[in-house]
């Protein structure tokens, strides 16, 4: 994804299934990374495909990437890394008044690549930043950094945003015309990842107060900072 | 997971990297399986890995999959695919005093195996049954039913629910000893996968109601209802 183009960057990202969701510009691909949360890791070793929850973060035009979760896996595979990194949030269930037509409203991106791991320590310490300021932005200036032993026990992944394509579907269901007349209730239930009141630690030293963007938390926000 | 043992079903599957939070019993695995909503569905191909997000659900001591999603591609894999299906729930920012120890409230599952396609039109139809009750229950008997067309353009694969385990992590955060005495807020932002007011659709017959599946939808109910 190099230019602003709105073709694929390759074969291997072009949506084949119902491609009228596919997206590949640049600003709904960012828009998705910056307000997804988590991702999930795909990568292979001695031909079984693993998928792992992890956090990642946008940096520009790579993908910083949490690998400690899977750690010794991927440490075994060695250097150049081929991953696909998937990024889901989900919008809403979609209720047709046919079962084939049920759907979800969401927004996810898929990132082929080559995933290398990041070892310069002014580097890492950066991409650690991201990371954290990528799940509560603002965090990262009112906590302890990391010492030269957490540095070496995180493993930060990066991958260029290059072989990408998002998916989104949005709105109401699309039945078949003659289902049309059934008496069936038809519509959406819309879904968020919500935040809740937050619990403190039992151990907070009294009278700590708690921080803004603790107490407002919405992922919404996370991507319109950026 | 033939057995109700808490051991992990092969070394593949035993959560190397903090295996406190690991969990191999059959309850947890289901529970959270049940309740999730979406898996993460990874495949190799031409060496490539893909990671897609999918619907599925869960019958006994198989997993059922809607492949549609990656339909073209997983069916340029040969009959058993070896897949990973990953699920994950996500229950909350664990916001620490040092940076390294952040961490998220999470339940995840990971079923490494070999998926096969269900062809058999009974099987498929009872599959196809077993996706949208996993997504909605109550919602099948609403709806008209996949005709053979319908039928032959889902696809929809099975995994056993074997080699796996599952990872939990729940509580406030834990800092070093030395960290407790810092003045930063500490503990949890709760998230959850909330549901909102159901919105019609335009085309919606006057005076359809909304059933009560829509109306007070949470997933929690689904884990509970099986």
């Amino acid at each position: 994804m190099k230019t602003e183009t709105a073709e694929p960057a390759s074969a291997r990202v072009r949506v084949k299934r119902l491609p009228a969701r596919a997206k590949y510009d640049r600003a709904t691909v960012e828009a998705i990374l910056d307000e997804g949360l988590i991702c999930h890791l795909g990568f292979v070793a001695e031909a079984q495909p693993y998928v792992i929850p992890t956090i990642y973060a946008r940096d520009g035009d790579k993908l910083l990437i949490h690998g400690s979760a899977a750690g010794r896996t991927l440490r075994e595979v060695s250097g150049q890394i081929p991953v696909c990194v998937t990024v889901t949030i989900l919008d809403g269930l979609v209720l047709a008044r046919s079962a084939y037509h049920h759907s979800m409203n969401y927004r996810s991106v898929v990132i082929l690549g080559s995933a290398t791991e990041i070892v310069e320590r002014k580097a890492k310490l950066a991409a650690m930043r991201g990371l954290v300021e990528h799940v509560i932005a603002g965090r990262w200036d009112d906590v302890r950094h990391p010492n030269e032993q957490e540095l070496r026990a995180t493993m930060v992944l990066s991958l260029p945003i290059e072989e990408v394509s998002a998916k989104v579907r949005v709105g109401p269901p699309v039945d078949d015309e003659e289902d049309y007349s059934r008496e069936t209730w038809a519509g959406v239930v819309p879904l968020s990842l919500d935040a809740h009141a937050a619990t403190a630690d039992p151990r907070l030293r009294a009278g700590t107060p708690l921080p803004t963007y603790a107490r407002y938390y919405r992922r919404a926000l996370m991507a319109v900072g950026k």
